[in-house]
């Protein structure tokens, strides 16, 4: 077997914020070549030497795995229909995220089942940033259940799409920022939850408040834990430190925060922690940073083609 | 006595971006007069037609009232000298905020304090949204004292100053956002707690982290309040409509979430509360925005600068 | 008569950007009221006490004089039923300004038509700009025809409307910079060209080409002027400060150029020049900005009601 | 030899803007490794794995070429010792660039020379895009010398450098848009003068005024050709398309206009071009836009050394 040969992918919904990341990243991965990639609205263009394709006329038999950006409710369909036709899969949106028959695809915790699944549900934004700082917590038994664990999350308007929604133009978002589902009414919360009790046994209440920030691209989550004893700040960053030492895509910066511009392009999550002080019972704030497209989206989805794949888990991917 | 005559009133630090917006509604107070207004780099400048003069030329027995928006360290030490001049100052500076000879000038909940004294200290502008928020749940009885109530909040830049900080660069905020002083080390946690303590004997854990945006003004908090007893969202609403309906400068959002928009250039507290479902014990999110440069400072000073005088108290303000 | 009685007005087109600042300013104005504001798809939306109604439903009987912020090609058409009910109008559109029937609003320029108008053309934001600048070097004769004059305009994205278009996306405004409608296919030359001969006798070519800034008001003009003589700067400033001298609304930088933040939220025109060096032949480039939601639209609409009601022309107006 | 073999560079000034991208581009490039890496102020911290270290610590004989990131006027001197070293030199500053010791590394007309050369002067931001969409024009005798060329630039704020400026924080450049070195005065214009009239024969005038842009990086110039005679847009996209149809860092926009977001983190340099309408004489405007850091700066850089390595020119770079 040729060790260069590239494996034919396709890719459902190449126009938004999402599949144009998707689009970019696989376009510049060696062991990859897209046979086709599809829009509706902007069927007939050509983008990097490939003309789009209307979803109808993919062929699935020409690719060996079939990604799909689409929006949440019309993608499930059309992953059903690629699996149908025996192809293997990655969903980028949250229409598998909580069905049994999907591998749940936050890479770090689930190679093994990633690299033999046939049907790779990729996690949403803000869960994969806050998955990665809690997990490691609770599993060591650090949360402390009978206080409330708060998100804040604040993120790049990437974020909403690409719809031409008023809320999202530049004249309101610049120079604004605002919360919105607040009150634990965001979709992403019971992805969060099932995924805490399903990897760390965690079932605890959490509040999560998602934000709009007026940057392009970029989630930072603020995250306060509070815990059933206390840590030092090189204590904190030993729990991660050991939990992630062997990790390409995940990094901790000892005695400082990370902000986006840490992020931003990369497969990445940073993380950085402190002790809460002036308490009485021990608290933890974490703050974890991503690339919403990148390591919460397209990169993501990258990372784990590659570990369908057997390839290096970071080929075509910066971490 | 003629009802139209002008305080004449003096500047100190008229070129940071506070002074400069104090500068800003001074010069279109209909009752004011800004006799003179300093700088140190910038003496001999000229703005509006009033050349800037160094702090140690400014003539006290020229004015009633003092304003002081000289940097932290410095502004307490010319305002004790307008003080030894006999003369009334208003202090937006922290170095009075937590001194007992001082009045803590909340204007809404200091009004005959404040127009009966001769030392203001005008309120951060953190604080001043925390504690428009939280005082009227405070005084209720309806936070839960067992649990932490956690405040994110976000600012500006402007609320940073204008010094020439390699991280207040464009290139470096542009795109950008993060926490910093996180895990209650920033100055205005104790001023916080002092107040809530003082208005409302409210002496339970906070847990305060602040984050730089990238607009140039405004301040959203996002204060996550566990509660005695659980609140509908009407409930939450009344108790606020209840404390402010005759408050000229504080709005309630029925219904919605303020924004940065909805606060920037006027003198205006903003609040909305969404009570928080999927968790066991009652919480609610309450969101406060406020414009850091107006009531976070310049204008909520001009308010208490009004309540002194006796003029109406938004005068030469929008709210 | 009661000196402060005030002036019932009525505003077509309340909630797009330039009729939302028309309503700011309206509600502000000492000596006018607003007796009902328009909109279509915001009916019975409430603003400030006020609520809106369809064009349809307003009554012209009920008002003085009607303001319009309606868009292009629909405007014309209520402001003509407006003057069909005897109504006086000022329509901020561009459906009369190449109209003989109407007075071209140029406040500065047409005081004395705007005094007697019964109908007043508001000028484009790009023009307004573009003819302060131009009209006294023109009427001087300092322009060269043989040479053309060359114009970059950039503008903030308010100056294209608030309708959800996705290339006025936040995602695809912010860190981009573009021109559009290059090649003298913009609107506002006509307008621009018909003004300099009617103004100035100046029949030379123009080359006008807009850019879309990622901000939110504002525009800046840099106007490339052939000189029959050569200028120094002194001489130029000169040129300018005899022609606006008693100007409330025009400022002269000298020896400096002004830039966006000098003009925002206020009803000004900032004017900077700069002779031309290493060229054979005489140049001045001329900075121009305004906002073009205030001197570009809003506000010089309320300059032109105020000379229209024989108000002092700044009334109501930041300049 | 051994076709992997790195080639070892060092890299003088690693901090700025210029010199963290041209350190990210190096780190990434498949055929060169960064010995050492320099910096003054911020000598000893690690980036990438690498320990910075201070100019005046460097060892030039552990390389085989130096490239300089320095700031303009200290450049020089050390690049003069690394030529004294015997060490090739690329100077990304612009102490070089006049004169005639230096190979002027504009990669597209000087691959000869470049290939041969000992030390490279990498051409400046503005220059790099005017003379790309210039030099065609010109050798085609097509720019009508009795007219001047005008070209208006806009820059993202990293093109400014990295020093904190008061002028730079992100409170003055948000939201605002200014002109600079107006009237010819910019450093820049001579070195593209020299350009046009080595490379074209071109002599004519040109007027340059650059602005500053409220984003982080890239440049767009709108140039104003005036023309012998008439082209109408596919003549002229015809010109550029035989000029650059082989060059892999140089893409025409048939029928559009390219913008920042085309061109930014690419090595690239997008051009279009539209006729202009009602004007007496022929004239021609052309967009040209870049990454003022990449194309700009330190991607050119890299096309220069890939050409003095003879290595394929586009390695490491994604144009």
């Amino acid at each position: 077997m040729n060790n260069n040969a590239r494996t034919p992918v396709g890719l459902l919904g190449a126009t938004g914020y999402v599949g144009a990341e998707l689009f970019r990243l696989l376009g510049s991965h060696p062991r990859v070549a897209v046979a086709w990639a599809t829009a509706e609205s902007g069927a007939g263009q050509v983008r990097d030497g490939l003309r789009l394709v209307k979803a109808g006329d993919a062929s699935f038999g020409a690719v060996e795995i079939v990604l799909s950006a689409l929006p949440h409710g019309v993608s499930g369909r059309w992953v059903k229909q690629a699996r149908a036709a025996g192809r293997r899969a990655v969903d980028l949106s949250a229409d598998y995220r909580l069905d049994p028959t999907a591998v749940y695809g936050l890479t770090e915790f689930a190679r093994p089942q990633v690299a033999a699944a046939d049907l790779v549900a990729n996690p949403g934004c803000y869960p994969t940033a806050a998955l990665l700082a809690l997990i490691p917590l609770a599993r060591a038994g650090l949360i402390d259940h009978d206080r409330e664990v708060v998100i804040d999350a604040a993120s790049g308007v990437t974020g909403a799409g690409r719809n031409p929604r008023p809320d999202l133009l530049f004249g309101e978002v610049s120079e604004n920022y605002r919360a919105y589902a607040a009150g634990n009414t965001h979709r992403h919360l019971a992805e969060l939850k099932a995924s805490l009790a399903r990897e760390a046994d965690f079932i605890g209440d959490v509040v999560f408040t998602p934000h709009l920030l007026p940057v392009k691209r970029g989630i930072l989550e603020t995250i306060h834990v509070p815990l059933t004893r206390r840590l030092e700040r090189p204590d904190a960053e030993a729990i991660y430190g050991a939990a992630y030492q062997a990790e390409p895509c995940v990094t901790i910066h000892p005695g400082g925060l990370p902000s986006l511009q840490d992020v931003v392009f990369r497969n990445r999550v940073a993380l950085g922690v402190v002790p809460v002080e002036q308490v009485q019972r021990p608290r933890l704030t974490v703050i974890a940073c991503i690339d919403n497209l990148v390591k919460g989206a397209a990169g993501q989805a990258i990372q784990n083609l590659n570990v369908m794949l057997g390839l290096p888990e970071t080929m075509g991917l910066t971490c």
